[in-house]
């Protein structure tokens, strides 16, 4: 009963928002469309709530996201000799790490690199995920209105595009625009860039921006245009002592955090300035696990990353009294 | 012979560049393997040079960009008796009006809404497109790294993705990173989102960013990631008066110009503010143009929008000088 008000009051505010998100000068042109887009997504079933995500941590003692970007020319040579070499790939690491980690995510760019194929791996690896592990579409897109809404149908929409995830990463360059559409849907996420764990995040995010930096003021605005039911922020580990700041912005919303592992981020740092009353962390690794072997063992390799991480995460998990 | 130097002066250009990016600490790890990518690249025919475009400009008296963002609900009724609708309206959009264009550029969100049949299509309509005409992926991409480089796959490398467009558009927000990859390919172009033409460009583009706004220094510090051969910008029609602004950091870069058309820009103000000796710029109209008529004459009705433009754009060429 709890969750189906908590449900219902996520669909009216993002009815709210989105319609706050229209002008007024667009809203009769375009108001009636909108409104039947709006209910087209209320009818969405596949949801992931947060009180799922801290479900899910609590069950598996971990907060780990494996990102599957498999990349056909590192991965053993063996599988190459299957019908479909990265898509036997991602099944055998999903299959070897589901217990251990709480999210994937597959970034587009490692399967958009092989045209159509690759797309249809990009699908089919997505319905391989289990339901009930958070599936994030790392895709870093952005775009306004009507071309923000095709690219929310590719993420979200099962039914137009064959894959359905629960999160799709945004950069904010663009404002507001860029996250409704997705915002739009019931029960999914918008996973806005923030601070990037890459050496060039230097270039505009941290330049100044009134009184503060840029992505400062990324946090600071965009926090108003979805709760932290729908909204995360991506947070690079290289930077552990930004936390803190982030903290400041956003105390309650989810925090996806790359970097930790070849990138060379501390777990420890980013759970002691980063973490939250609901962990509010989303750890990934990616090369680390995958590609741990490049023999038969890969899977097991894999597993045994994914196991390392997870223990060290449970200890933190514990330390901060999340876990008893 | 001038132009085989102008090439090689930016192959080199391309080299120094990316091997600026990466970092002394990296260099040593992965320098080894961004010099074979680059290599690779080298063997690139197709391309896309600046000289090339301007001759497409005079001999078209046209600097016309039509954006396909072809949506199947809103192509004529009749298509859908078509084996492949979307793929059938743009060939006919594009056979309608290829006389008075010098460029073409699908916005990627509308073949993603549709899977991986919806990616076909974009690889198709990409491959159709004629040779001598620039093809622009709006994309709005943005990664690091060896991300990047997947993307730049996805792109620009026909034997891996089945396409290759002449130039992409990329976001910002995390930095040359993200668009250090793409600049690594011969005679290829990167169009970098400065000012958009969306109404909530004004969330981040406009905010102050030190003695600046933030677009300004997104200009400033770009425009040494690559030379006016390799490097445009993005700059939206509905606030011409910027353009004035934008010409004090990038005299010499191609912009391109959305929002002409049902966004509600003039191309007067435009070219007053935005031209530059080489006409320098690239104005785009989508469904002004390709939404013209839902009938059986849609691309007869196109061909009658994109001819009004390109005579207002001749008119603007001669009032120039670009043409006598």
């Amino acid at each position: 009963m709890q969750e189906d008000r908590q449900e219902n009051a996520t669909i009216l505010n993002n009815i709210y928002n989105y319609s706050n998100y229209l002008s007024k000068k667009n809203f009769i042109k375009h108001g009636f469309r909108q409104f039947l887009f709006i209910l087209i997504q209320l009818k969405n079933t596949n949801m992931f709530s947060r009180q799922q995500l801290i479900g899910q941590i609590r069950q598996k003692k971990s907060f780990l996201c494996i990102g599957l970007d498999t990349d056909p020319e590192k991965i053993p040579a063996f599988l190459h000799a299957f019908p479909n070499p990265v898509l036997e790939f991602n099944r055998r690491i999903i299959d070897a790490t589901q217990d251990l980690c709480i999210a994937y995510k597959p970034n587009t760019a490692f399967y958009e690199g092989y045209g159509a194929k690759g797309w249809q791996n990009l699908i089919d690896t997505s319905n391989y995920i289990p339901k009930d592990i958070f599936k994030i579409a790392d895709a870093k897109r952005g775009d306004l209105g009507n071309t923000g809404e095709m690219y929310a149908k590719a993420f979200f929409d099962k039914e137009s595009s064959g894959m359905e995830f629960d999160a799709v990463t945004v950069a904010p360059y663009m404002g507001s625009d860029s996250a409704m559409p997705f915002l739009a849907y019931k029960n999914k996420w918008v996973i806005l860039l923030a601070l990037t764990s890459n050496e060039s995040h230097q270039d505009f995010q941290l330049a100044p921006s009134g009184q503060r930096v840029l992505y400062e003021q990324v946090l600071q605005k965009s926090r108003h245009w979805g709760t932290a039911e729908q909204l995360m922020y991506v947070v690079g580990a290289t930077r552990a002592e930004a936390f803190l700041n982030v903290r400041k912005q956003v105390p309650d919303h989810f925090l996806l955090v790359p970097g930790v592992g070849i990138q060379g981020g501390s777990l420890e740092e980013v759970c002691k300035y980063g973490m939250n009353k609901d962990c509010g962390l989303i750890v990934n690794a990616s090369r680390s696990i995958i590609y741990a072997s490049s023999g038969h063992d890969f899977a097991e390799a894999a597993r045994a990353e994914a196991l390392s991480l997870q223990l060290a995460m449970e200890s933190q998990l514990k330390k901060s009294g999340f876990l008893k």
